[in-house]
């Protein structure tokens, strides 16, 4: 029996594509002459921590406070929050100053007269810019309010303009490396723009960006200063969708117990659902719903079979996964199967709390 | 400021609600003489558990052995595990029946030859009917293969055969109550037919069914048994729009702080993501994708305002709400808003471990 410690949904974690990952984005980075700061917000682990601290890395970047609390916990001594500043949260922000290096986020004029009347310890922070995302940000072309921004904040002393940050997500709504590289180039032009126009006033300023999409594909990082991809350490579906990684680099797959067979239906019920998994989808060339990919277990790993099978379906406990004629004359109840998941930072998130996590 | 002690995403409970729609379901289930044995799936709460019990509800339902063993740890001592057994949680589901009355489920042949040859200790057992919704179980007009499955349990005198449970999970997909009341009775005449099939054999043999959909709306449970719904407890936005519950009967909203205002777009950034309300989402009319529906807090709870604002998208930790005008201009930063859930069941199990819960 393969994996007989796992009787419930498992998250394996193969450290060897996780080294190799962390490796390549830390070689690229240090190839452009960047500064990497990492988000930890896909692994949110001390021990996936560890590993990258092996290669070098000394700056991460978060998504919560909490987060920033924990990996200050776990040594972790410059955290960039890379979520607006949460005033609800600024006595753990300040308690957190006390103890680290510290940057936040500050999004909009509003955010900044309430940073600029309450902050009370050094902090550094990063302008959050929208470069088409049209998430969160300030669009680049408003120099009058980020400049009112940066006065706002000054009116008080303990507060550092650090530089801009941007996060290009509409990357990963791109359907192929073009569009994703198009977005890329469209995006850092516009920033590249704003930073030259501030360099005069702000010779240090950090121009950080970097999604694991952009990250990934990009041989063009001139006048960027720092890199924050995340996902890349594990990568998933999604990125191998708009071709950011090939399958063999995805480093996570949740391993499930096949609870049923139905041959009818070319189909198997897993134990692994939407509290495993993540509700997240993504469609195949055919139009069809994939909440994930099945892979085959082996005595220290997975394996891609030839034949591509998929989760079809999903609801909270079950899955259900499309099977070819023959694996499923070899399948049998009580067998693991492998699912490569279509979100790793939401299945990661998932598994950290809902169920195990095995290296391997 | 309102509930001031709420620093980051927290679901509230509106426990008055809460109750009121256990009394309802309670209610139905003696005016229509049913076993009433509800899903604990959705709340996963030893709290809420004794809410029910304080309702006379002695008997559970769950979707894991996890679940179970959480619950018998509570008190709970008859519970069914509405989820296909998963052999390699055997051992777990053994040393339960030892301790508490359990009901596993048998899905198929292949599923009852391993249940036959590997269950040691006194053990009932439910058939898991597919009665339409094609994701688990065996098809009732297959009486053949039912037989064979009873005959193969049968070889293992330490299992009992309890009877027939199905779960109507296509009435999810309904989109008002005139297509859930239909999926309903077909479903439930193909059970009826099978029920009278066996009864002359089985003549205490219970007929299990009961979404959160049917079990609201219908009132024809003839030769049904024991009905098994778990989302009323809470309900959903999910639920609403397919009329099953009007939305002062949703007794969970995310509390969710405003950490940006964005007049141009009539959008708020919140604290608030996927890995708090789930990535589930639902269509409004106009064919928008919404991720939740926004509710204005007070002191002791929310209410529904007037002019319908919900959340458009949704990232890891991001929400973003889209409002009206009027509201952007009395909103602030810092503020705290509502959010009704599109599916409950997995807002709550991602706040039991992602967050906090409160009462009010």
């Amino acid at each position: 029996m393969i994996f007989p410690e796992i009787k419930s949904p498992t998250l394996l974690i193969n450290k060897e594509k996780v080294d190799r990952n962390i490796k390549f984005m830390v070689k690229k980075a240090q190839k452009y002459n960047l500064q990497f700061r990492p988000h930890f917000k896909t692994h949110q682990s001390a021990e996936i921590g560890k590993w990258f601290r092996s290669h070098g890395v000394k700056q991460i970047t978060v998504s919560s406070v909490k987060m920033a609390e924990y990996f200050a916990q776990n040594g972790w001594d410059d955290i960039t929050i890379a979520f607006p500043l949460n005033i609800r949260e600024l006595n753990n922000v300040i308690k957190l100053t006390k103890k680290i290096k510290l940057n936040v986020l500050i999004s909009s004029v509003l955010a900044a007269k309430y940073f600029a009347a309450n902050m009370k310890e050094n902090i550094s922070y990063f302008i959050k810019i929208d470069a088409g995302y049209g998430r969160a940000g300030i669009i680049p072309e408003k120099i009058k309010e980020i400049e009112q921004i940066i006065q706002t904040c000054n009116k008080n002393k303990s507060t550092t303009f650090k530089g801009f940050l941007s996060h290009f997500g509409n990357s990963y709504h791109a359907k192929n490396k073009n569009e994703v590289l198009k977005i890329y180039q469209s995006s850092k032009e516009r920033l590249i723009k704003l930073k030259n126009h501030f360099l005069p006033s702000f010779p240090h300023l950090i121009l950080s960006i970097g999604d694991t999409p952009s990250s990934t594909l990009s041989n063009d990082f001139q006048e960027i200063d720092e890199i924050r991809p995340g996902n890349f350490v594990y990568y998933d579906l999604m990125q191998h969708f708009i071709a950011v990684c090939t399958l063999d680099k995805i480093a996570v797959a949740l391993a499930c117990p096949v609870v049923d067979i139905y041959p009818e239906r070319l189909e198997l019920l897993v134990y692994g659902g939407a509290v495993h998994l993540s509700k997240e989808y993504t469609l195949d060339k055919q139009g069809n719903k994939v909440f994930g990919q099945m892979v085959t277990l082996n005595k220290t790993g997975w394996q891609i079979p030839d034949e591509q099978m998929y989760v079809s379906s999903i609801s909270q406990e079950h899955g259900i996964v499309s099977v070819s004629p023959d694996f499923i004359k070899s399948v049998k109840i009580g067998d693991l199967i492998g699912i490569l998941p279509v979100h790793s930072c939401l299945t990661a998130d998932l598994m950290r709390q809902n169920g195990g996590v095995m290296y391997c």
